[in-house]
């Protein structure tokens, strides 16, 4: 997007860095990222460092309550301006929108995952277009006549798939797409990742497509293209697709077309034993259903589960080896922590996959 | 769109009327339809009545070979110009562009459900400024801040809902939809549908969206809204989803939101007996699963198949009550064939469906 420099950039989360709505900021945080992230700015966080706040450990992201202090500690301006919230419904905070006019005005490119266009917006788009910055919308989908519809062509991918999928959302199936690879890259299988959200772009993830702001019936033929490409350009042994949503969420289902169109006969799937609704609307009462029963429904559409990775939030420590050992024994399959001890474990389940997929 | 006055039109296939390309032609012929149909512009019928060679029932629409034959036989020219096509991908066929030109300068409004908008097209966006008509562009997506996101509303919605999903997409789902509620009238049920596609549109369906052309992660709120809009101005007694494409189909899953989203808890399931694979795409070998297990996957929706709708395209006369038999014995559900003898047979399944319902 502007060559080959790699530019620096401050994650902006307003004061949000803390919850879930920055799980941008958190992904962008956590690396592999886009561009070289050298600040935070967030209210909430400022004067400790964005990573030991994400998971203890330092990176060297000094956080910020304000751009002023931020431009006046820092050698050298950010490059960019990366919006790092993801905010239910995809809409611009009010509250965030002073920050973002002061940040154009400052000289820095804002680059934006919302579902609310800032190049659509007149107000914004007449600062930039004053500063001489560019305001990247990630979710911006393509145009319509560079849109791919589902051919087939599949078939002809050599690398085996695997979909990572969840039980849930938001429950860390793109981090676990990074540590499985990390994992194969350890045990001499080259992995490669197809992402299919906005936070996979600004990582630098060199396949892959925004699958929820892509019309309807574009995103089988995106995902597929997304795939074949992926094959041609690294030749991976294996490429694992990242799962949206969950198959049975009632806000949004999604997963069938991994399995089905990008015709991954394996799956990984990503599961958190401490939640209990969908998106934790407890006041709606969608249970999300028992893994057994995942499982289950994923044999219907020809997939097979590969192993489990658990996400450990709000699951007291002395807890996780009983719910480990629960899904084990009733799964039949291996579960990891990703975020804590990495997926090598689940390496020999994988192999055995392609080397039966390779058949 | 126009006002409250009801525009006659012209139904424009080229030569594709006796092909599946031109099933929103066949949609509007059939009827219900937003406009007064008065011809048809399809070649390779020229001196046929469309209705006639749809299924043998004269409907008093003439068709023509071209544009000229048409304007000289009419009494009065028709106010729109329907493109009655939904080719594969969406796209305008190169061979139609001429007809519509000539359409324009003749001084008629394009009603157009591709995927292609005309009011993007350079050419045919010039013409229609200069001839003074309008394109409307069926498929085009409400603005961003206009679209909706799932919000659980669902749970106020007096009237129970059956999505009609099928085995496969191009099965005469929306027709289903029709044949269901003229049963359910007939039974003094009042019935209300929610379509999900162009043609709905197109037939007048006062509630509804195209999910196709939907940005992805707004697809279950648009859905939920159009089912609480359609509740609150019609109070029906039940709601009939229109489903799209089916919950395997390898080109684009999809229904698992019909059942989720729009929480019905019932559903008709139409299925072809002659067809095998996917969208007769034999050459790849997707063969469609059998309907038994259709049946036991929608239970992982929480949903319960009420009745089966036949579709007999390809099914010689005498394959059709084997056929029926069958698929009753195995599933212990009615089957009707819909377009050959109405759904009457299935409304004492939707009558006791609808009682479980409201207790």
């Amino acid at each position: 997007m502007f060559g080959g420099m790699r530019q620096t950039a401050v994650v902006f989360t307003d004061r949000f860095f803390q919850t879930a709505d920055a799980k941008t900021a958190h992904g962008l945080v956590r690396g592999p990222c886009r561009f070289d992230v050298i600040a935070l700015l967030d209210r909430d966080a400022a004067g400790r460092d964005a990573g030991e706040l994400l998971d203890g450990k330092h990176r060297g992201i000094p956080a910020f309550a304000d751009l002023d202090a931020m431009l006046a500690a820092l050698p050298k301006k950010p490059d960019c301006f990366v919006l790092g919230v993801a905010t239910s419904g995809g809409v611009l905070p009010p509250s965030m929108r002073p920050t973002i006019l002061a940040a154009i005005a400052a000289g820095m490119h804002v680059v934006n995952g919302l579902h609310e266009f800032l190049a659509d917006d007149a107000e914004i788009a007449a600062a930039a277009a004053r500063a001489g910055v560019r305001l990247i919308d990630v979710r911006r989908p393509r145009p319509r006549r560079e849109l791919h519809f589902w051919t087939g062509a599949i078939r002809q991918v050599n690398a085996p798939r695997i979909a990572v999928l969840g039980t849930d959302c938001a429950l860390g199936k793109r981090t676990t797409c990074h540590v499985l690879a990390a994992a194969c890259a350890r045990a001499g299988l080259k992995a490669a990742i197809v992402h299919t959200g906005q936070t996979g772009w600004l990582q630098g993830i060199p396949h892959g497509f925004v699958l929820d702001s892509t019309p309807n019936d574009f995103v089988s033929g995106e995902l597929e293209h997304a795939i074949v490409q992926c094959d041609k350009d690294l030749a991976p042994d294996v490429i694992f697709l990242e799962g949206q949503s969950a198959l049975r969420n009632p806000s949004g289902p999604c997963g069938a077309e991994l399995v089905l169109s990008g015709e991954a006969r394996g799956v990984i799937l990503q599961h958190a034993p401490a939640r209990h609704c969908f998106e934790d609307q407890e006041h709606l009462g969608n249970v999300i259903p028992p893994v057994t029963e995942e499982i289950a429904l994923l044999g219907y559409y020809r997939t097979r589960v590969l192993g489990m990775t658990l996400n450990h939030a709000n699951l007291p420590a002395e807890r996780r080896e009983p719910a480990r050992e629960e899904l084990q024994r009733a799964t039949g399959l291996t579960a990891v922590y990703p975020l804590l001890e990495g997926a090598d474990a689940l390496v020999p389940a994988i192999r055995a996959y392609l080397q039966e997929q390779r058949r």
